[in-house]
């Protein structure tokens, strides 16, 4: 007998993530890894965070190292309340509940609604951390498939059936990974939806401030404002990540009041709060005004490299490869039309020194195995094009292997 | 039908704190509050966490503020690693886990290791958010009444009979809120008791460094190596919020090398990680050396405070309330010979401008209704004498009111 036979049946069904296994290659010499879900840090704007840090320590230091509200410090609730207004979508302060990036946001609208064995909805492909925590949870994942519009909304009456899922969660802009954005109509067509079967839906954005191409669509919580008896069935969760930077685990959920309730007693008990510190920090470079000007740059970079990875793709692979001209985010999600299985050319690309995520990691089930994730933004435009050229080698390597099916 | 009706079982079962309720009051003008669990802020160490700040922008900017390691942060590791070694308990870096204060380490303990139903042993009493999380887990809690020498673990096999429990939770130094420190004979008959019924013993440990007087006791870590079998059924947890500042969320556990395993695949779902930025503040704050002669300063200032208030209420309680000369820590536990009611006594004290936690407060079951729990680290010396008289005025109101019991 050992600790491991005492273990919860939560911890029991948890596995660790493919790519954190993946990205121990990316530190090989010459590795040219697409394979990552992480921000420019070259890009990250340090003189600015260095002024709000000396700033924060040097005029109320005291409340910065202290203990804070569960709720979040309040000046950060105030600054991404204007962001939220920057956003299109004005909401109160008191509506916010700041989280340990939006991963704890996840986590902690998982433990609010579900019980092991309530059935939930997400997209295929999705964010593979959501499909954790809801496994971690013991909820029941139904799947619905994606395409350049983002979930199939149309087809959840299908899907569900006689069940009532606990909530539907989706990535409104530029998913990952699949970079699609949901549209217009489908996002109403969502929100009727919920109403109409009292659902909650949960959407995840932590990539809308990164368009860089394409007009910018209305969030859901937006959109439910104008939909009688929506607002209590829509939830919305963000994060400083992509923006600001990673390292300062800066999240957001805006929930119905109630929700949010439960949320913040919840989150007492999982960690107090989060870090007063880099709360203050942000709350500080927000009300700078300096992030405006950051995310102008952070655009036009990954614009730039965006193009140049669709371009060496399209060169390499024409029509081979089928993706979306990427308009922000950070990830070019492509599908080879032969069925190629990207798994196997994982190995083959490791060996010629670039790494990607195969597709079928996004999956809940019924994996697509011949769709991969390349992440754009971490290599400069030459190191994406090398990459590229290395990919198709293995590519040829793999084709010449296995034949071609019959189309 | 609205969203509430919604929650999980979890949420259902989930109450706020009292003590959470009770600190609106601590911002009354006037209102001298020993309510509190926070360090005294004014003590923070300023100006080195300023320099960390910088160095760490200055020289690893890029590491600080991208995506971690779920475990931790290799540097903060490696320090506190030297933290456990000072503490007379040489630690590997790698048997680490740094988690977003140690609060989040109770809960991600918590989550690895309990089921619904199961029954884990506290102290009576014991750390409020300790029992909030335990019941979040659904929990079924026994408990164990304590003394001054801490939680009387020689009444374990009555207490647990047939059952089997999934783990005791005991903070073995000038526990919050009894203040007292768990004998080196219960410390030892503890770890048999475990090994024996291969239960695992957790130790909470946020305050072994404010000691202030007396003589250390080695961790249940330490001792676990000497006898055969222990270290197994052994888990540590800690915090730099006490000694080096709560804003920045930094605890960590340690944990025999499977259940670790089992844990950080439930951070990764919980937050990814905690902030890589207070992280490398944190690891350069240590490694700078700076700690030592804070805690010094600490120590110093937290010994003055306990001894006026101790003074103080010897004063103007005599041999009325019962209560250990604090060694460390934060906090003193009396309690009233008569049996009054420290709920009503609150009332009242308030009224006179001094709060602090009612007793009952602290307990999972069995209430003790006439003991308080009152902090002397975040108030001067002539706040806490200035205090005793407002809360002996309102004992006299109480008892006035109230006839006492015949001895």
């Amino acid at each position: 007998m050992n600790t491991t036979q005492r273990i919860s049946r939560a911890a029991g069904r948890t596995r660790a993530s493919d790519i954190r296994d993946l990205l121990q290659y990316a530190h090989l010499p010459g590795m040219i890894s697409m394979a990552g879900g992480l921000p420019a840090p070259e890009l990250f704007d340090r003189d600015g965070i260095q002024t709000s840090t000396e700033r924060v320590l040097r005029e109320h230091h005291m409340i910065a190292l202290q203990y804070g509200m569960t709720e979040g410090q309040p000046k950060l609730r105030q600054q991404l309340a204007s962001l939220m207004a920057q956003r299109g979508c004005p909401t109160d302060a008191q509506d916010i509940l700041v989280t340990t990036g939006s991963q704890q946001a996840l986590d902690l609208i998982a433990r609010t609604l579900i019980d092991e064995g309530d059935s939930v909805v997400l997209e295929r492909p999705t964010y593979l951390a959501a499909i954790q925590v809801l496994q971690l949870a013991g909820a029941r994942i139904l799947t619905l498939p994606g395409d350049k519009q983002g979930a199939k909304v149309e087809l959840l009456p299908e899907l569900v059936g006689a069940q009532r899922p606990k909530l539907v969660y989706v990535v409104s802009n530029f998913a990952n990974p699949s970079g699609a954005c949901l549209s217009l109509q489908r996002r109403k067509q969502l929100l009727q939806w919920a109403v109409a079967n009292q659902v909650l839906v949960i959407e995840d954005d932590p990539y809308g401030d990164l368009r860089f191409a394409g007009e910018p669509l209305p969030s859901l919580l937006e959109l439910a404002r104008e939909i009688a008896g929506a607002e209590q069935w829509c939830g919305y969760v963000s994060s400083l990540s992509k923006t600001v930077a990673p390292g300062l685990r800066i999240g957001w959920t805006v929930l119905p009041p109630t929700l949010l309730e439960s949320a913040v007693k919840i989150k007492q008990s999982m960690d107090l709060h989060t870090s007063s510190f880099t709360q203050e920090v942000a709350a500080d470079y927000l009300a700078s005004g300096l992030l405006a000007r950051h995310l102008t740059k952070i655009r036009t970079a990954y614009r730039s490299r965006g193009e140049a990875l669709a371009e060496a793709l399209l060169q390499s692979f024409g029509n081979e490869l089928e993706f979306n001209q990427p308009e922000g985010g950070m990830f070019l999600w492509g599908r080879f039309q032969s069925g190629m299985d990207t798994r196997k050319l994982l190995d083959l690309a490791r060996k010629q020194g670039v790494i990607f995520v195969p597709g079928d990691t996004f999956h809940a089930d019924s994996p697509d195995r011949s769709s991969l994730r390349l992440s754009f933004v971490t290599c400069s435009e030459e190191q994406l094009r090398e990459g590229v050229k290395r990919l198709a080698i293995a590519y040829q390597q793999l084709a010449g292997a296995v034949p071609r099916p019959i189309h």
